[in-house]
């Protein structure tokens, strides 16, 4: 049976493979074997605890070992074995494309949860790895898709750092004449959205506005007391609004457990466009 | 004989005053108190650990309780009981500005550290009192040396947001056709300091640029390692330079223990003024 050695050691690997070549097929087959233990593990040996959520409209758990890990999403989560063994099939084959836009959600929801999971509730307070490991799945998914690997720095053209390069998040650069995609990746943005915009700000600046479509893809902002039991989404779409109107334009938003305030803000303005990950798919190369 | 439990039920009755008077005479009261407090409990029962001190020209302690607290600057802080008695009878009177830019300097990191390093030594992982501290200390100094009670909100002018609030750091208003300050203070900024230049950027599109400077007030940049008891200053002078050309222009920025590798920002292109903290006094209406 895994257990959370083994997934270290597996994640160990995955760490360092994925430096040199994120869209391989070494890294599609760890990810797949650290979803694979992950589910197992949680399955077999953690408790279900279900939550109290005053998020309207959604149901959350926690699997608890020896800490209760972060809340998960009833409806976004597959806990069916066999089934997702079929889905790591479909997502190893490079085809998370041929899904449905809300069923590819789930599938990717699912692997990303599954191990940030198993963390939580066998190690006490390791945020790191499960940031990092979200940042590597999808930087992989994402790269596999766009058959581009990204990279993490750009040039800085003028003045006198000209030549050197600025530490970014995920560049994806399809080529000339043809969209090039700035890509930050959080398990949450609290109040540290604003550093996604300006980071937007200074690829703007650099290269012109809107070269570089902002998109940033987020896992969730759920925030659960641990001694109530109860779940709640913490939001600050009036603060996004200054942010998109007087920082930068972020072109889309991603997530994975959607908040309801963030949806409604593609109906206002300054227009802020907040949509499923799954859509990614369908309309990657109009961003 | 003070200890950490009459220290936390005093810095209580400072956060509840601050919230509602923060030039007043009684938070004065409460700082002094707080300060001779915590500078006592520190020299009658905590240990002094030297430190290896990394950073050139520099040397640094801990002091040590049930744990280590973070390095302090053995050039800035007065350990001699007598003579901070006198120096906090100083700025009880409003005459911090009096003293020689130097010695206002190591006044307040005094004043700082000894609250923060008590904190730090008795309690394990308290991050956020210290930085709450911090923050009531500069914004009290600096409400008493302008006469003006900073506010911590903007008024958003246009758009659908019209009339509502954003949040802010410290905004000092000193009236019409006056200098107008949007001030930041941070214990240290590492990675979060783009947040700061785009909040002012998001100042500079409400009311245009420059009408607010942007002026950032940190303790320090730097960072021990326990286990080697080294201390090292973590500083990203490049990035900086790309924050003031591509997000937003900073004024001034004041340190209490000042990275060198700041300090020489001044001298290149984009120009980027640090100082040190007591140099506001004598400049504080020029900026």
């Amino acid at each position: 049976m895994p257990d959370p050695s083994s997934l270290g050691a597996l994640y160990a690997r995955l760490k360092a493979l994925a430096r040199s070549q994120l869209d391989s097929e070494g890294v599609s087959n760890l990810i797949a074997e650290i979803t694979s233990a992950s589910h197992d593990f949680l399955g077999r040996s953690a408790e279900v605890v279900e939550l109290r959520s005053l998020v309207s409209g959604k149901q959350y758990f926690s699997f608890r070992l020896d800490n209760l890990s972060r809340p998960i999403n009833s409806a976004l989560y597959i806990p069916d074995r066999a089934e997702m063994q079929a889905r790591l099939q479909l997502v190893a084959a490079g085809h998370l494309g041929h899904l449905q836009s809300a069923e590819a959600t789930r599938t990717l929801y699912t692997m990303a949860m599954a191990f940030c999971a198993a963390i939580d509730s066998s190690k006490h307070g390791d945020k790191k790895t499960p940031a990092t490991y979200f940042e590597i799945l999808i930087g992989h998914v994402l790269a596999v898709h766009l058959g581009v690997t990204p990279t993490n720095s750009i040039e800085v053209l003028s003045g006198d750092l000209k030549g050197g390069t600025l530490p970014t998040d995920f560049i994806f650069d399809l080529g000339p004449q043809q969209t090039k995609i700035h890509l930050p990746v959080k398990l949450s943005t609290r109040e540290r959205a604003i550093q996604v915009w300006a980071h937007q700000r200074i690829v703007d600046g650099i290269y012109g506005a809107g070269r570089y479509k902002g998109v940033l893809v987020v896992l969730a902002e759920t925030k659960l007391d641990k001694n109530r039991l109860e779940v709640v989404e913490i939001c600050l779409p009036d603060q996004w609004k200054v942010y998109q109107m007087y920082v930068a334009q972020l072109a889309r938003i991603y997530y994975f457990d959607v908040p309801a305030r963030y949806a409604e803000l593609v109906n206002g303005y300054p227009k802020i466009d907040v949509k499923p990950f799954g859509q990614f798919f369908s309309e990657a190369e109009r961003l």
